[in-house]
């Protein structure tokens, strides 16, 4: 039989448009002759919804969606995700895959229900505890949604892997309904492990993953059938919406040892990721255009360039604010950047606003030196002035800071981390490097002086970030110990980092742990972002 | 026996102050004849450490405190909470409760391990299967930990409650040693939950709870040992350190019917929550001294009493920023508390920075009419000044948003919204009147014109609150529904509110979640606060 992957962009409870998309889908797959169509896990609702799940309105809206695909598609064997009423003991919701045809539903729910700090389902998850099988043309599977597949030893919740479980009813093949939030280690770890389910039972193995971006979490797709010899028959395209249909046929007979799936490298599946973060923060916010501000320096600049990719030039201002501390090669750096990418750039020196802040203070700073209160002055004004243009404008304004920033706090709070999303504040310094010479591997887009130069905030005269930080190289390879792997300070000394450093860095992250707390959402697209997991009480002393 | 209940203010991760006072506890009690000194739950790190549990050198400071604790208590028999290795299968580590006396050391584990928003104990903490009991004095005593007492027929992990279980072993008494996050409906639920145990065992009860603010959380201490008729015999006060002594038999024989323990009216409670909130979080964080905005209108006021409360006059200056839009009485309203408070004040007025900002900006706006943009305007140059004199003094600036602007989205982000702590962010405005009148019960702290003056933020001429708001009594009761009590749109209307003021109201509430995103910890005495959970993603429609 041809089963039809259907890898789709949801919103969150815009479930027209979900229920469109998904009915839509349905029926181009039914004229290219697929005879059951598996869309990814909680389809319906989009993933993930967290507390709109507590609202009856919300619950309403998944089953009226169920009853209209059920009407539309009465012909089309469909299987979609779904949250539903558990009707039995325990948290008040079930996790659901749903098939429908024809007048029937049946019902399969989730047994693995995960509680990682992404997606905290058991928050609303009651876990399955039944196995049953889909028949559907002529074939028996088994229907798993997520970690049902993943490897179970450590949860207490669960005593055995439900696929082991679901062997005992001889299925043919076993499907799998994902959402599956992105990192760039995310699609080799998931191929991995879907592979060895497909070599242990020695069952085909379909994956349908959700695609898109909610908020800061990204969904990168890349869904696949394997064939019961563990190599990969088909694979669906990451970061875009993609159906295809799949001879079961095939996968029974799979008669080469080609892998139809190529993993992108890693400073593509970032690139990809981001400009796919970006695109649907702004179109399902229903908002049109960006503004940045443009330093010179090369976070402004990536961040200006996947504003580009995302919502088209047209679409994207930038404002240069250039203040005494200013380099002339910052100014040119941002205007050849601005002229090279077509966006509208403006310059508002700050000089006359500064000045202004510093005589209605000065009866009360009484003659104080200055220190850094004259460093985050600039930056604040500059905050001002890109959110006055956001707000008479309309364009969102979008947050330049990188991941080495965030971490040892080197920003000014409501300066400089401003914004309403941060695009590359997942990216370590040394990242950004690679991804700006990812970005010009074929021409200049971002002018090499930008990269080339040394970083600097240049909020004092000849300030370098070398002043007050390690090398980025050094920063950044301790910061990955600290924050990616969880590493002890005594642990990174003892991988040959100098213990000074290693300290220095250490109390940095700690004593700014409460400026990570009031910045805009962050992309992730690493296996440990800020805002989406760390979580650190502020008060704590570490 | 003699039995020391003994409520406690930890700081997270602070190993050599917690051990500090946990001896000196243990030392004082046994000179009052304790036969045992009881601690709270996780004591020994804090409660919640969150992913500093991930780290291998916080959880060998919390064997070390365990090991120093034994050597310096070796002749008191001591139980107190520690976070310990999972040896078996499953999650990493234990919630223990370590008995130690004379070289001896007995490990009891927390069995219902809670995955609630605020504390995420199941991301660390594997669940403990057996059943054992404590002989101490005499005496055979039921161990349990936080919500082991607490109903759990909803958790699937769990099949029986674990005191049950333990009742097959012939405890002599129960104890509790707890850390349970306030709100303002906890000291009622708490005590009636657990008289309902005593009841249904007819047997005494002890029970420890933390006392103190870690960043948004607040202990409210409150501990209390019950006797076996369910009376309560000895309570602990809340929002203060304490230490008593209860002799055990007393409860099995309780001679009166009277309950020693009387809960303080709703807005007693929030007040003096809100006092130690404000102090533990600068004395945690090793701040001296704060800094607010002073408006003249009722929010800011409350804050500042609050500073004035938490680190007294001396350490607290506000800052007066009235602008073109100001009225008369704003700035006397402002000047009459900071003389009655004792605060020094300076007076900025904002006009300068406006005009040079609307000047600089000029070229861009092209003459585009007055808007929201210039009322954020005002608010951010104001945030700025504020900033500029924390950076320049070390003043902490504390945020004067109440609950409901925060949830309408009544504020300016960078602007207003600015602070390192909310104070009364948990406080919806028709409560916060409540506790001003409160404050002035025996004498006018907060000028009455403050209180009963129509609220305008003052950002154009003649502004009203009601211009763009419902009266504060309506919005209030909707929120309440809405956020509270998690009700549907529809649910809100059946219940009498008018439909297009419900309509309205949720739309701002979701509209605005990504303000709420981006905004200080925000002190929780509710029982639903933002930041704290309600965790609705940003780009849901809603």
């Amino acid at each position: 039989m041809k089963i039809a992957l259907t890898q789709l962009n949801y919103c969150i409870g815009n479930f027209d448009a979900n229920v469109e998309k998904i009915i839509q889908s349905a029926i181009k797959a039914k004229e290219e002759e697929a005879g059951l169509v598996v869309f990814s896990e909680l389809a319906v609702s989009g993933y993930f919804p967290s507390d709109c799940l507590i609202f009856s309105d919300f619950m309403a809206n998944c089953q009226h969606a169920l009853d209209v695909i059920a009407e539309k598609c009465y012909d089309i064997p469909v299987l979609v995700g779904c949250p539903l009423p558990n009707e039995g003991e325990g948290k008040p919701l079930k996790n659901c895959a749903v098939f429908l045809y024809q007048g029937q539903r049946r019902v399969f729910a989730k047994q693995r229900i995960g509680n990682n700090p992404l997606c905290d389902e058991r928050a609303y998850f009651e876990s399955e505890k039944g196995n049953e099988m889909l028949e559907c043309g002529g074939l028996k599977m088994a229907v798993t949604i997520g970690d049902d597949l993943a490897n179970c030893s450590a949860d207490p919740l669960l005593i055995e892997n439900r696929v082991d479980n679901l062997m005992a009813l001889h299925p043919d093949l076993i499907l799998n309904l994902s959402a599956s939030p992105f990192d760039y280690t995310i699609p080799r770890r998931r191929c991995d492990l879907l592979r060895q389910t497909v070599l242990k039972h020695e069952l085909p193995l379909l994956y349908v993953n959700q695609v898109g971006a909610n908020t800061h979490l990204i969904f990168d797709g890349g869904s696949m059938a394997f064939a019961s010899n563990g190599h990969i028959d088909t694979a669906l395209p990451f970061f875009e919406e993609s159906i295809k249909i799949v001879d079961t046929d095939t996968l029974f007979n799979y008669r080469t040892a080609d892998d139809r799936l190529v993993i992108p490298e890693k400073m593509t599946l970032i690139h990809d990721a981001l400009v796919l973060g970006v695109r649907d923060y702004f179109q399902k916010m229903g908002f049109k255009s960006a503004v940045v501000g443009l330093s010179g320096g090369l976070d402004s600049a990536l961040v200006t360039y996947f504003a580009v990719q995302a919502v088209g030039a047209e679409n994207v201002r930038v404002v240069l604010m250039p203040s005494q501390f200013s380099t002339d090669h910052s100014v040119s750096d941002a205007e050849a950047l601005a002229l090279k990418l077509g966006v509208r750039y403006d310059t508002v020196p700050i000089k006359p606003m500064y000045d202004s802040f510093l005589d209605s203070l000065n009866p009360i700073f009484e003659g104080r030196p200055f220190d850094v209160t004259e460093e985050n002055l600039q930056a604040r004004i500059r905050g001002v002035i890109l959110m006055a243009v956001s707000n008479k404008f309309g364009n969102i304004l979008l947050n330049t800071s990188n991941k080495s920033e965030a971490a040892v706090g080197y920003g000014t709070l409501y300066g400089d981390m401003c914004g309403g999303l941060s695009v590359i504040g997942d990216v370590y310094k040394s990242e950004a490097y690679e991804l700006a010479r990812y970005i010009n591997r074929f021409e200049e887009i971002i002018p090499w002086h930008t990269i080339n130069k040394a970083p600097s905030a240049e909020l004092r005269p000849d300030q370098k970030d070398s002043d007050s930080l390690p090398e980025y190289d050094i920063l950044d390879g301790i910061l990955f110990q600290y924050i990616e792997c969880s590493k002890s300070p005594e642990e990174i000394i003892a991988m040959g980092f100098d213990a000074a450093t290693v300290n220095r860095t250490v109390r940095m992250v700690n004593r700014n742990e409460f400026k990570r707390q009031q910045v805009a959402p962050i992309l992730r697209v690493s296996p440990r972002a800020f805002g989406a997991e760390r979580v650190i009480p502020i008060v704590a002393k570490m």
